[in-house]
C-alpha cells in the first residue's frame, strides 16, 4: 500500500484559500456543518500564526521521516505539509533543516500528528507547525511511505489538495471541491456575527437577541 | 435536577476579592490549608493574567452551551463564569461573541472544565480563560442545565458566590464565608515570606533559616 | 535506600558545558547516538530559555520537597537541579522562595518530573524550569530522600554531575565522562549542517543532496 | 481543615440500599436525572462485583494512608469506604491487611481515586475495589486527613452516609436524603424497560416503539 | 452534512468475512500491508470475543445516541455497528436495551469510539463491544447524525460495508473491495507461520530460520 | 551506542528468585525500601500470573523488533525478557511466534514498555506479558538495538541479570547483588504480617495494634 507519490494534485483557488485563512478555524468549521476539525491535541508551536494552504499529504512509518524529503519536491508555493504516522508516534520528524528546504519551495507550514524539534529556530524563522508533541527524538530513513494519498491525521480524513486552515484554535480541513462554497458560508456567518457583536457589546443579551426566553421557559427553566 | 437559575447570590467583599487576587493562587491555596485547587489540567489561554472574582456557576450538558446565555444575565461587574459539564467534554463552549457579551456585563474571566475557541480574539480582548482544552468544536442549544447551583469543576466544589482566584499557577476557589479570613492568612503568609526571601537572596540556606539540620540528622540523613 | 547526600561530585569542564548549551538539545541528542532524552511531557514554563549545567540530583518522596533544601546547599555556580519523585506526582515542589535561594547559590535552572508553582514570579526572575506540570498544590517536609544519587527522571537515567542540556525542544542528559566527546561530535554535526542549510535554502532538494533518488526507486517508490 | 472525624453519620435505610444495588449504576444514574457518576477512570479490580452501601468518606494526603485506619473504626456493617486524595495520586493506599480489617468490620468495598495493591488477594477475598490505578507503591503515615467530611471523589461530591452504588459500569453516588425517591424512580424505570426489552427482542424497532420516525423526518433525515 | 441514511450498502461475501474472522486482527492487519488498525484505546468489554462482519456506520453528535435507533433498522444478519462521535466523547451511548434490539436484527457486535454501559448484561448476552470507555453517563436524542456514511473511527476510515475484524488484539477494518484478496494473503501468511511455529517450538532460533546473523553482523552487531 | 550484545550475565540464585516470586510485587517493593517499581501503566495481559526471573534486557528502536530475535538466543531457562523502546511506542513488538520461540528457550514471560499482540494465543499458551498496550500494529527489522545493556523500562533502571518480579500488582526489579537480602527482608515482613492479619481478621483495629491513637491525638485529630 505504501510507496506511492501522487503528482498531479488539484488545488483550490488561491483567493478562496486566502478567504478561508481570514475566516479562521472556528468560523470555517461552523460554515461546513461542524466537520473537518483535527483533534484538540494538535497545538501550534507558537501563538499567533494563522495560515491556509493546499495539503501535500504524507503517510509515514513511525520514527521514519524519509517521505518528508519526497514530499518537499511536490510542494507548490502556499502549500502546507500534512504528516500522519501509520502508528502513534511522538518522535521529532521535522526540524530546522527540513523547514529551510520547505520554505525554499514556498511551503507555509506543517501539520503533523507526531513530534517536531528545533522549535526555537522554527519560531525565529516564522515557520508555523501544529503538532502532537515537541520532542527532540530523531528519526531514521529506512522504510517507504506515500505522498499525496488520503491520510487520517489526528482523526480527520485529509486528501491531497484539500484546504488546511490553521490558527490558535487548531486545524480544520476543507475538501477542495467544496472550498468555495464553505468560504461563502463562512463570510455570511462573519457578516451576521458582526451585527450581533455590536449588539452584545452594547449590553444587549443573547437571551433577547436570539429570542431564547420563551423556549427556555417552555422547557421548564425556573428562576429561584 | 437541571433547569434552575439561582438569582440572589451572596458575594464576598470587593476589597477582600482584590486582596486575594494580589496574593495569587499559590499563596491563597496555602492560606486556606491547601484546599480548593482545581486540577492541573486547567491552563490559561495566555500567560500573565491574574484575576479574582465571584463565581457565577454553570452546570451544562456535554456539547451544549445554552446555559452560558442564561448565566451572562446573572453576571455582576467583577464576576467570573465557572462552567462544569455534566460529563467530560472538550468542545468549544465559548468564543468571542460570548466574551463580548460577558465583558459588556462586567465579567472578568471564564473558568471552564471543557474547551474554548477564538483564543486569538480572546487574547486580543484581554479576556482570560482557564480551560481544559482549546478546541474549535461547536456546541448546540438543546438541553437545560442550571446556573448558580453548586458544581464540581475540575475536581473542586464551587458554590455560586465563592471567590475564584486564577493566575498562571492555575485556579483556586475560596468559599465566600471564609474569604476574609483566608485573605488575612494569605497576607500574613506573604509578610513572613518577604523576610525569608531577603535572607534566602543573600545566600542564607533554608536548612539554617528553618533550622532543619538537626531534624534531618535525627531522621538519619547521611552526608557521604 | 533514601537518606544519603553525596558531596563530592565530579563535574564536566565549563567550556564543554557552554558548548553543549550552544549546540542545543536536538543536536546534542543526535551527537550522542540518539540517547539521553527525557520524555516529551517535560516542558519549559516559558519559551526561549536554553541552558546547560551539571546535575545536582534529588530523589524525593511524592508531595515532599524537604530534600530541595538539602540539595541547594550542594549547588555550585552553573549547576542545574534535577528532581525525580519516587512515585508519580504533580504537586508543586518548587516556587519563588526556593528559586531565590537556588539563584543565590548560582543555580541555572530546574528539571523536575513533577509540578512547579509561582511560575509568573519564576518567569519574571528568568529562572527556567522544565516540568511535568504547573500546579499550585503544596508539599510537606516529613520524609527523607537523597541528593546526588542516580535517579531516573522522566525516563532517563541521570547521575550527579552529568550535563543537563535544556531548551524549547526539551531536556537531554549527557554523561560527564563523555561530554567532551559528545561536544566534538555536536560541533562537527553543526558544521555539516551549515553547508546543507545553505544548499537547502537555495532550493536544492534533500533528495539530491543526500542522493536518495536511487535508493527510493530501488525500494519501489512509484510516482503516479 | 484536616484532622476531623465525624462520628454520627446518618445512613439510608438498608432496604433502600439493597434496592439500589439491584438496580445497578446505569439505572440509578438515570433515575436521579443523570447525576452522581464518578469519572470513567474508576474501574473495578475484577469483573462482576455489584454492591451498594453507605459511604464512609476519607480525605487523605497524597501518598499517606493513615486515615484509612481511622476510618475503619467508623465502619458499620454494609458500609463502603470512599477515599479522595487531596492532590492527584496513584499510590497503593490499600492492600490485603487493610481489607482484612475492613471486612472484619463489615465493610463491603472500597472506592478510591488513587491506587490499590494486593489485587490478587483482594480478588480471592471477594473484596471489590473501584480505583484509578493498580500500583504497588507504598504509602506513609505522617499527616492528618479527615473522615466523614464531604469529599470530591473522581469528580463527584460525596457526603458521609450517601449511598454508593458500584458495578461493572462504574460508581454512582446517591444522596442519603433522596435515596428512597431515587429507588422508586429506578424501579419504575426497570419495569418500563422490561416491557420494551420484550418488544425489542421480538424484532420491533425503537424507531416504532418510541414513535421517532415522524420527528426524524421533520428534522430532515433523508434516506438515500 | 448530517441527516443522511444510506440504504443500499454492498457487503463482502459471507465466506470471506468468516475467513477474516478466523485469521484474526493481527494477521489481517499484516496481510493488508499494516493498514486499517483502529487506535489501541479501543478495548473489548470482555476477553475472548472474536468477530467479523460488515460495517453499518454511524456518525453521531457527542452525547446523542438517536442515530443508533436509525442504524439498527439498517442492520442485516452478521453486521457490526461502528459508531464515531463527531467530537471526542466518553458517554455511554449503548446499553442492554439497544443490544437486545441489535441482536434481534442479527447484529454481531459494536465498535464505538465512545462509551458503553450495562456491560455486565452485555457480557451475559454474549454481545461483544470494543469501546474507548465504559461509562454509565446517559445520552439524549436531539440532533441528527448520519448512517452508512464514511466515518473516521478511532483514527481509521470506515466505509459502510467494509469488513470489521475484532478480537482481543483490537479492531481492524478491511475495505469491501479488497476483502477477498486480503483473506488470501492472510491465509498464505498463516500457512507460512505454521511451519515456522513448529521450527521455533523445537528450539530453532529466528536468527537461523530467517538467516539474520549475517545481516546483523554486517550492520555492526557485536557480541561482548 | 546501539549494536551490543552482552553475553555473560550473572544471575541470582534460583532459590532466591523463587522466594521473591512467592513474596509478590507489593511485599518485595516494600522490602527493598519502596524502590524498583515500574510505572502503573504496565499491566498484565491476563489476570493471575505471577513470575520472577532474571532479566534479559533489550533496548530497541521504536517500531523495530529485530533485537527480540537476538535476545531470545541469550535466554536461559527461567529468564524474563525486558524490552524498553528508545522512544515512546505502542506498536506490537511481540506475538505468538516469538512467544513460541521464547518458551522453547525456557523463557517465563515478557515485560515490555510498548505493545504486544496475539494476546488470545499468549493467554492460551500461558505466557504472561506485562505491557503498556495491546496493539496489533506490526514492526520492522531494520535497525540495531542492544541486548543485556542497562535500560530504563517504564521509569525503572533494569540491568541484565536483575530479578524481575511480576504479578497482578505490576512489576518490580531487584538488583542481582541485593536479591538475597531483599528476600530475607520480604520473608520477615510476611511473617510479621501473618500475625497482624489474624488480629485484624478478629476485629482488632489497626489503631490499637499499631498504637496510633496517641500520636493521632497529639497531632490534633478531633472526633466530632
Amino acid at each position: 500500500m505504501a510507496g506511492i507519490v501522487v503528482q498531479n494534485v488539484q488545488r483550490a483557488d488561491a483567493a478562496v484559500i486566502a478567504g478561508l485563512s481570514a475566516a479562521g478555524v472556528a468560523t470555517v468549521h461552523e460554515a461546513q456543518g461542524r466537520t473537518g476539525l483535527l483533534a484538540p491535541h494538535m497545538r501550534p508551536i507558537y501563538p499567533g500564526a494563522r495560515v491556509a494552504g493546499s495539503a501535500v499529504t504524507i503517510s509515514a512509518p513511525p520514527g521514519d521521516n524519509w517521505m518528508l524529503h519526497v514530499a518537499i519536491e511536490q510542494l507548490q508555493p502556499g502549500d502546507i505539509l500534512v504528516l500522519a504516522p501509520t502508528s502513534p508516534c511522538e518522535d521529532g520528524y521535522f526540524g530546522d533543516l527540513l523547514a529551510t528546504s520547505a520554505i525554499a519551495r514556498g511551503c507555509q507550514g506543517l501539520v503533523i500528528d507526531a513530534g517536531v524539534r528545533d522549535v526555537r529556530d522554527l519560531t525565529a524563522m516564522g515557520f508555523p507547525v501544529w503538532s502532537k508533541a515537541i520532542f527532540a527524538q530523531g528519526t531514521i530513513k529506512a522504510t517507504l511511505g506515500s505522498v499525496n494519498v488520503p491520510v487520517v491525521c489526528a482523526g480527520a480524513l485529509v486528501n491531497a489538495g484539500d484546504v488546511i486552515v490553521a490558527d490558535d484554535d487548531g486545524v480544520c480541513v476543507v475538501p477542495c471541491a467544496t472550498a468555495a462554497d464553505v468560504l461563502a458560508k463562512a463570510q455570511a456567518r462573519e457578516a451576521a456575527e458582526t451585527a450581533k457583536r455590536e449588539r452584545l457589546a452594547s449590553g444587549e443579551l443573547g437571551l433577547d437577541i436570539y429570542a431564547m426566553r420563551e423556549k427556555l421557559a417552555a422547557m421548564g427553566l425556573k428562576y429561584v
